[in-house]
């Protein structure tokens, strides 16, 4: 096991229930899909249902006031407003990363695509993000501070839902040794709420025999984590996902004269980006 | 993965479908906790969440005429009352065993206890007896032919009910392919039935405070079904589970003067028996 468990200080329960904590979340994590691949398996980035280990996870959440909690609720859709209109201001872009597009190759060549969509006057009139927004809470300010706003490949709505789930299940078995209400740890539906998502966005597509195409690594040990979206898009939704990395989609995908992107013969109403955010994503030139 | 894929035959789905199911079945395993400790990663047997592979299982149910079925399931509480029946008859079971004795070392010991419990008249008035009867299809009289009826450590009820899921899944999503009808497997609810009866055997202890003692085997790749039973326990009916091994009750078991077994200071209302079945279980002598 190498479930992080917090040093025994006074208040604490006893060493021997915080073990007795550690293998019960260990044990839940393998009877409800809190996996990942485990790096000592060679075959778990690529070969489900391989080499799985639980994943990292806190024996217990951290200890945050409900004001801030309430205000990164508040803050989240104001971010994503912010993401949304920014990626639709080609020049705001252009100019805001000039600077790195000199001294960064990968980002310089993201910018001379986008800036030759901007001259054939390219625009997709639906659109979706999926961003994760992380903070962390200052001890000097005491004040909620923002760490980084994912806008691509957002990971663990998954596997994260799954974590909150556990703290509950935790809290609950052991609470006399705890004084921890679980009814405290805020509801997680990350999970499903992504899959909603994607589910609308593909919905506006309005074909019922097209497919959300995740892009994806070609070695993956966080797949459990998309899996989890592929399985709430099929059992909730009725939507089929097919995985594909950017080699597979340039050998295998097909445009049609009135734009639609054609893989296995499917057409695909969402690119749902899980890759594409390193140069090792891109391991030939587009044809 | 190591899925068996049926060969594909005139009317079974194509290849490539064969294969994308086997994908997802590994998956849905990874997601759904149908686990078991991977041979390859020695930790696997004795650290829970650390070594984990989709447990075998195969891609679909095999073909059970109904009329078969509903005789399995006639039979069940036939075969449950018969087991209980020879069990209470301590002279049937010397004399039946009287040969076996001779050649066996081990029958013989156990042999040896239960008559001395004989001898004393130690009788138990409340018993709990865990079956599962296996059957094969036999080609040549076309009849339900009985494999074993297993009586202790009767194993899969956890991960048995998953297959079902798996299969009622599988069908679903590839019911085009595969002409098939999801609703026809059949309802699989040995989990939560074996929880059930282990909670209904606790409660005529009637001790809130007691728990189930199950006894397992130092190293148990198959824990995960196990540790499904003590899930259903805690949460659908709110008993609490111990893991111990036969060594482990040797050393930290006491019993009170009323005849009551403690282990770690808690009273065990049902020893449940996932262990005890070969020699391997007894290292050492009763002192």
């Amino acid at each position: 096991m190498s479930a992080a468990v917090p040093p025994v200080a006074e208040g604490s329960p006893p060493g021997a229930v915080v073990e007795e904590m550690a293998r019960e979340a260990a044990v839940w994590c393998a009877l409800h899909g809190l996996v990942v691949g485990d790096r000592a398996n060679p075959r778990s980035a690529t070969v489900p249902g391989v080499g799985l280990v639980h994943a990292p996870f806190s024996l217990l959440p951290a200890h945050l006031p409900e004001s801030f909690w309430r205000q990164a609720c508040e803050l989240a859709p104001i971010f994503n407003e912010l993401v949304d209109r920014v990626s639709l201001d080609g020049n705001f872009l252009q100019d805001s990363l000039s600077k790195t597009r000199q001294v960064d190759d990968f980002t310089s060549r993201l910018l001379e695509i986008h800036r030759k969509m901007m001259a054939i006057n390219k625009e997709e009139n639906i659109r979706l993000g999926l961003h994760r927004s992380d903070y962390m809470l200052d001890s000097e300010t005491s004040s909620l501070l923002q760490i980084e706003l994912n806008t691509i490949s957002t990971s663990f709505p998954g596997l994260g839902s799954l974590v909150s789930e556990l703290h509950r299940t935790l809290i609950n078995h052991y609470g006399n040794f705890l004084s921890l209400d679980p009814n405290r740890v805020p509801a997680n539906a990350a999970s499903s709420q992504f899959a909603e998502a994607l589910a609308r966005a593909w919905s506006e597509f309005n074909i019922d025999s097209a497919v959300v195409m995740m892009i994806v690594q070609p070695e993956e040990r966080n797949m459990y984590d998309q899996y989890w979206l592929t399985k709430h898009l099929k059992e909730s939704h009725g939507v089929t996902t097919i995985r594909k990395t950017l080699s597979q989609v340039e050998a295998e995908g097909q445009i049609l004269p009135d734009g639609t992107l054609l893989v296995d013969g499917k057409k695909v109403a969402v690119v749902y980006y899980r890759a594409g955010y390193t140069p090792n994503d891109y391991p030939s030139e587009a044809v």
